[in-house]
């Protein structure tokens, strides 16, 4: 362990602190607690996952419980704990509590708490670690509880949890009457330090540490724990093939990635462990960097629903799984917090607006497990999956979204995220309101009321998105024409009496991206985006096959709020070209002649795709 | 059975009256004599194939016969037979007549042959037709029979194999006593034609028309022959889903359709069967013009070795099996000679210098089976497959190339294709020899010299290559300026006193195809044509990443023959663009600025491609 640098810069304001009151989000997050939460409910009932912990299950039974079955209904939890924090509803109350009477029901009397290695092959505990998603099972529990705990006050299932993880303590560790092993898919890692942080419990933090390190040894703790199975670690599917510390490159399946990324900056913060910091700077450097959806989605392919390699990032065959966005935002918000350096933010915000939440229909009952960025039209949400892991992930997301937009400091208030609602905040050692007026991410102006609750002196942080190139701000009206900045923020630092309101400007250019030119899929093509937003073509508004369609380097694109479309959404509109079909009879090959013809392109939020009828979708788009 | 229409129009000039004596397929003919029929014969014995037929093998021993080995050895003696008819070799002939001699000792006293039914299952005798490419290899042995009978005759083979069709002839057909039944792999319908052709045997043909009229049955035979199994005739795997007659689109194995579709053609001239010259005509038109490769590769995808859908042409995925081009120049040829249409000469001379030959390397020893239209840099020519059709296929095409050069009719002399060399056909009753000065595809003038055994009047038809948009014409060094052109062939009706030279000019502009627009693939692409040749990129001659490479509209595209290069070739050099990617250090994406830097792009011939230092590969080029 090195020097002391990578303290925890900020301190998020937690989701229940903060009030969401929007037209992007409130209206998500009122359909994910009217609606989402109720059918993935639904859906769970149906599917036996929540009886199972009634642990009456006998074999020649079915449905056989899974193994990651009860990662499912923790994540429900969790994500109902999320909205009972802001949105009191007792029949969600009550339901949630006889869903973790039954969780709870099913511990064994030595704290261990997992359905399928209870009922199903109760004589395999943590004999296969790798591949049964039992750690990982216990992680999303233990997230559950610590939600539910902070949302209603209630330690039932939070008390069961501690149980749980100090009975894992007893059996892992470094110590002799331990044994090694880590999870196949992390998640405990990261669950543990949020049990640390709401009991205080160090070795809660210390066993998270312990799983980490247990990573890329030789031989691999996964070929020690089945000997006589054939393991390769070097493909890197579980981030097996080096040390957590050495690792450089985004490898493997991405979800696990991403969770394990975020427990190393955990970990990284809560122990000033520079090596680790270091390692999560090179591991997001390589993942923003060479290997992410210009939607902030992540994972190349669908064979082991990984990443694969720099810059092979192919459209239509993008895996891009709802949850790996969703862990790329949970590491996002870590190195955030770590640094305070508004790059995180910039992804955090690509993925919040765009990657993760295309995993949710509008009507909040149709999910995508794989978030591709160009159709053939064959691909549409689904109502749930054998392996339901992102309908309540993105459930979670979404109740929790409050708790990503701002931070404190010692002497500081951050605002990462434009969405109109207020906060409140202690900084400085006082109570201060931050509150947001905003159309973003359709309109470019925020106005910010600072209120403490006497005059104090702070530095407020605005965040300046990476993809605004001159923010303007005023502060009472009056311009400040040229801000401090520091890594991605405005820092006004002033005696804020509580009269004060901060305006902020980033001018919304539609702008035409293009990526790097090792990534072959994207050659020849642009993205269009509006300030957080990645926009697409869908067949239903443009007609023809979009591969046909081509945007002039010189066309006008302007952007309208349609109030009536998709929820309400900025479409863009240009004048574009598209192949003359009419003089191809009978032809498939002939000497160039590129005739064209005009038409008129028009895009929408890649988010909100696929809430109409079927047909392509297209996101990057030909350009001349 | 229709009206007399379809009538062969065409006799082909055989490869036995054929002399090639240029420089692109003199010297891979003698390749393909020296070097490779030596190589597949040398891996044949290795791998067993040849022993086979020995009958010794029994349950237990290594390796196990494989029900499709016959055919390999079959295409083997079939290539090794062209090869002996022009360039008689008594090492190869006596090494032909050992294996012939080993075939013939495999036959049954009922005149069954087949190693596999007779060592490893010989219970299942014509139990699976679908599968088991039974009828397949005996179509194969057929055709080899058939060509070493012209080569050399003798009629040892061609005798077996008469008893064995007499054979399937009693067990297959229409009458009470014979069985129904039909190959899931189409081979032996138009081995059948060419043993009618050169025995007379009437019974032959019919039955090669019973197992066409076969498919597409409701119940299906694949059905009925095995009732307990599930079978599902629509997807067109096996050709089943229609009656012939009923076909519209090319379905299914890309190879069997071609096999299936060259026997339509055969028995619709045979037969002057209208209704099946027409799904000829409708299947042609499907192949070629919406589902063909620029390169005359055929079969979209490597499941199921297949057709897909209309314009689904994916290059780096593309699948164009060698033996698919393959048969698509049986196919062609048929129909040329039916027709005397030059718009099938065209799709056959594209395929015989660009996809079918992309399938041997330049030293004779490396063989494709799939035919890519782009790499990464990991596709490259084996020594063998374990499924080894194509290198026996490329043998015997390559071998017999004279074939397909020349054609007579009544009072006509057809030639399909350029190639110096001569032939001697009989024309109006008389002996011509055509004899041709050319250094096609490299050059584009042809003189033809026309030398009748005395004064004739014939018609002597030139075609003229659909990529050639205006050729030139002279007769004894005066200029035709406005020659009699039908259906793709200048008419020059004449009497020929045996002085004449015709010389015929077709301008080898540097092209630039373009296909289809709604081929997703090509968008924004073109293809480079020199004459009948199709160009790609190479990574060794150009550096960067091929999809980085974009060639300007107005870009000039010179053309040179490089005598050192790739065994002789023209290669294209150019002037293009690429990325610099001097500015894109920790971006992925970035406002579009389409920083370019010139570069220089070079091309060479599709055909030759993969035969120097491993790297990426590009047949579509971005254009811009």
């Amino acid at each position: 362990m090195s020097a002391s640098e990578p303290r925890q810069v900020l301190t998020p304001v937690p989701f229940d602190e903060v009030v969401v009151d929007d037209d992007f989000w409130a209206p998500r997050m009122a359909k994910n607690r009217e609606t989402t939460l109720d059918i993935e409910y639904q859906q769970m009932q149906q599917t036996g996952r929540i009886d199972a912990f009634n642990l009456d299950w006998r074999p020649g039974m079915e449905p056989r419980p899974h193994q990651f079955w009860d990662s499912d209904v923790a994540k429900w939890i969790e994500a109902a704990g999320y909205s009972l924090a802001t949105h009191p509803d007792p029949e969600l109350a009550a339901r949630v509590d006889a869903v973790i009477d039954k969780v709870v029901s099913a511990q064994q009397d030595d704290g261990y708490l997992n359905v399928y290695f209870t009922v199903v092959e109760p004589q395999k505990r943590w004999q296969n670690l790798r591949d049964m998603h039992e750690l990982y099972c216990a992680g999303h529990m233990m997230e559950a509880a610590v939600a539910h705990f902070r949302a209603t006050g209630k330690r039932k299932l939070l008390d069961a949890m501690c149980r749980y993880a100090d009975y894992i303590d007893s059996v892992f560790g470094d110590e002799e009457d331990k044994r090694p092993g880590t999870p196949g898919h992390e998640e405990i890692e990261l669950a543990l330090v949020k049990l640390y942080e709401v009991t205080g419990e160090e070795r809660y933090l210390k066993l998270s540490e312990f799983f980490l390190n247990q990573r890329g040894r030789t031989p691999s703790v996964f070929q020690l724990e089945r000997p006589d199975e054939p393991y390769e670690a070097a493909p890197g599917y579980h981030q097996d093939h080096l040390p957590v510390r050495e690792q450089t490159t985004a490898e493997g399946h991405s979800v696990r990635a991403m969770y394990l990324y975020s427990a190393m900056a955990d970990v990284a913060g809560k122990l000033s462990d520079t090596d680790l910091l270091r390692a999560c700077e090179r591991l997001w450097d390589n993942t923003t960097l060479k290997r992410m959806y210009v939607t902030g989605g992540i994972g190349s392919t669908r064979e082991g629903e990984r990443f694969t390699r720099d810059y092979d990032l192919p459209n239509e065959t993008a895996y891009a799984e709802t949850c790996a966005a969703i862990g790329l935002v949970f590491f996002a918000t870590r190195m955030v917090q770590l640094t305070g350096d508004g790059k995180y933010a910039d992804v955090m915000e690509l993925a919040l607006y765009n990657g993760t939440i295309s995993g949710v229909s509008l009507n909040g009952s149709g999910f995508f497990y794989v978030n591709p960025l160009e159709s053939a039209g064959g691909h549409h949400r689904q109502d749930w999956f054998g392996c339901a892991c992102c309908p309540p992930n993105i459930a979670r997301l979404i109740a929790s979204l409050g708790g990503y937009i701002y931070s404190r400091a010692d002497d500081a208030a951050y605002v990462h995220l434009y969405v109109q609602g207020q906060a409140e905040l202690e900084v400085a050692g006082h109570k201060v309101v931050l509150k947001q007026q905003t159309r973003y991410p359709w309109e470019d102006t925020v106005a910010l009321s600072v209120r403490p609750d006497r005059p104090v002196t702070f530095s407020l942080r605005l965040r300046v998105p990476g993809w605004c190139s001159v923010a303007q701000l005023s502060v009472d009206g009056r311009p400040v024409p040229m801000p401090h900045v520091e890594k991605g923020y405005i820092h006004i630092d002033r005696e804020w009496t509580g009269e004060e309101t901060v305006e902020l400007v980033m001018p919304m250019r539609v702008q035409r991206l293009e990526a790097h030119p090792k990534v072959k899929a994207d050659a020849g093509c642009v993205a269009l985006q509006r300030g957080p937003v990645i926009f697409c073509l869908e067949q239903i508004d443009n007609g023809v096959d979009l591969h046909q369609m081509l945007l002039p380097r010189d066309a006008h694109l302007s952007a309208e709020f349609r109030p009536d479309m998709l929820g309400g959404v900025v479409t863009l509109t240009g004048d574009a070209l598209v192949a003359d079909e009419s003089d191809w009879q009978g032809i498939l090959y002939r000497p160039e002649a590129a005739r064209l013809r005009p038409a008129t392109l028009t895009a929408v939020p890649y988010c909100v795709w696929d809430n109409r009828e079927p047909g392509q979708m297209r996101v990057w788009i030909r350009s001349s």
